[in-house]
């Protein structure tokens, strides 16, 4: 999914998302109850009416960003007390308002609120986690009663912009294996249309990611989506997929654009090098993006250095062009039954280039 | 023409400006001279190939910026010396390197150097303006001796990257008619492509502006296309194209897109406006830009006010159409014998909006 944070994927239209085969969005519902509110996005008609996009929209919870974006944010079992980023205004988030807040939006796919716990590294780690795992899988019920109710029109005042919406439960556990068992089994037993691996992605090595996927998604259905938050690199997504992971979030292909580093089937390169200066080879010669399609290395090295808008527009539709792609290459070898020479593959290729300086 | 200063047009991509119907695009040859050098392009095989741009290069001759960009620019006969607002160099620029220079790009049309006065207020603003109306002619038969030792390959060190790119020559003059006329007639006796009007929308009232145009297009071959520089407002192109004015470029439409000022048929409009946060019609209900058919007023709203990309995008996109869509119906309504019901509508239209502020 690529991220559009604010209802947008920065610097490209959602026309260019549709001819790269984006078929879902991911959207921050932080930012856009802070701005420009749920309320209004409600009277709109929702977030899909709002921004103008057709296809499925998943919206986090809202979580992620209270416990990395927030100014002064203090938990509690009610929830999250926080001041907004923007104006220091005092918010409180919980289970229900996150609930809440993503049916005004009218999102297809609404996450629980759940706590996201730092990278461990205390001598309690393993108690905070726990404590932390609980108090999500409380959450957790909370969450799925409230959307019960909001789907069966008994709150108030909250408007339900997409009566179709589905609900993904979240496991959390730090990187304790048990603890995520324990997370999976409790979320599993509360029963949401499809489960999420949170809490990833915040420091470890790729290896302890890995294990713990691999251990956490024994325990969620076979037959409902599997979600890895906020990850990862093109290699994270062959790996994971490996272990039983079905869909994927990231900043890493926008973010990355804008800053000048491009994914390529070969590994990354970074264009504002001065080794591009001159090459007049598309970004990368297996690729057919629109910007590799049209530009050389020396052109987008000089929009870049150019400070051009253009260079972040015409990065992104590259780096997303790669990640769909490797995605689509993937469905691929799963369906024809190659998956395992396809990672072997991709693996021996994606560590050619030793550019990325 | 779109401007794309340092070969980009910004916030939009080359497929986005040939979907708008552009034909011809204007880049400044004192960027690319500066970054990332004429030489580097030329060793791509000109601007075209270097940018991916297959239609039409028109490319000033870099004075303008040199005159409003540079720091320390001191005139002379010989040409302008500057120090390079990127990192302090100095450089030379004279009518013969502004042709090398271009004949490098290998640009379409390049224009010849000329001097471009600031709005005249002292006492002796006539006498200024005569004798840099003078120098101006001065350098513009060195500028075509130049060309043509170019293009018969005579000039040595300097690659000529297109055999068929065109000269224009500019007319100056200040707000003097009678200085204009004898620019226009001393200019035409050079022979040149084509001829283009300098030195306006230098802080002139409309009126004026409009004036000089008059006094100077009956002096320009009626068979030979004429370009008003830097110029203007939609109310502008169409009183210009009245006064036998052909071809325009100007940043307006897509400065202040990004901006967040926003051209319809019925005037301007600031869609960082409050009214605009719940206002769910399209920028302008008559346009059929992708931003129009895709986006409302709120959403647009949302994105400037949140400092997203695609706010530049969108705008650039609806007011480039707005520009080359209402030169597309002067040369219908000219085509059809009815310029002038049409330019009386366009008044009326155009004034109808009191939101830009």
């Amino acid at each position: 999914m690529p991220v559009g944070t604010q209802g947008a994927v920065k610097g490209v239209t959602h026309r260019d998302l549709e001819s790269l085969g984006a078929e879902i969005l991911l959207s921050n519902t932080y930012h856009l109850y802070l701005r420009p509110g749920d309320d209004l996005i409600a009277r709109r008609g929702g977030l899909h009416k709002f921004i103008g996009w057709t296809k499925p929209i998943l919206t986090d919870s809202g979580g992620y960003q209270v416990f990395s974006l927030a100014t002064r944010r203090t938990i509690a079992e009610e929830g999250a007390h926080f001041r907004s980023h923007l104006d220091g205004s005092a918010h409180l988030l919980t289970p229900e308002k996150a609930a809440d807040i993503q049916a005004q939006l009218g999102s297809d796919i609404a996450m629980v609120l759940d706590e996201c716990l730092a990278h461990p590294d205390s001598a309690d780690a393993r108690a905070i986690a726990r404590h932390s795992m609980e108090r999500t899988v409380r959450w957790a019920c909370r969450a799925r009663d409230r959307f019960l109710a909001l789907r069966d029109g008994l709150v108030p005042n909250v408007v339900v912009s997409n009566p179709g919406q589905a609900q993904f439960g979240i496991v959390q556990g730090s990187l304790f294996p048990d603890l995520r068992e324990e997370s999976a089994r409790q979320t599993v037993a509360i029963g949401f249309d499809a489960y999420a691996i949170g809490g990833l992605s915040v420091g470890e090595t790729s290896d302890v990611m890995y294990d713990i996927v691999a251990r956490t998604t024994p325990c969620l259905p076979a037959d409902r989506p599997r979600y890895l938050m906020g990850t990862g690199t093109p290699l994270d997504l062959v790996e994971s997929v490996a272990r039983g992971i079905d869909l994927f979030d990231c900043v890493l292909p926008t973010r990355n654009a804008r800053n000048g580093q491009l994914f390529t089937s070969e590994g990354k390169l970074n264009i504002k090098n001065a080794c591009f200066a001159e090459d007049d080879r598309p970004v990368d010669p297996g690729c057919g993006c629109y910007t590799c399609r049209t530009c050389s290395r020396a052109y987008l090295r000089h929009l870049f250095v150019a400070n051009e808008i253009n260079a972040a527009t015409l990065n992104t539709l590259h780096n997303l062009n790669f990640y769909l792609d490797t995605l689509s290459r993937i469905r691929d070898a799963i369906a024809f039954g190659r998956f395992e020479s396809f990672r072997v593959a991709f693996h021996q290729s994606f560590s050619r280039l030793p550019l990325d300086s």
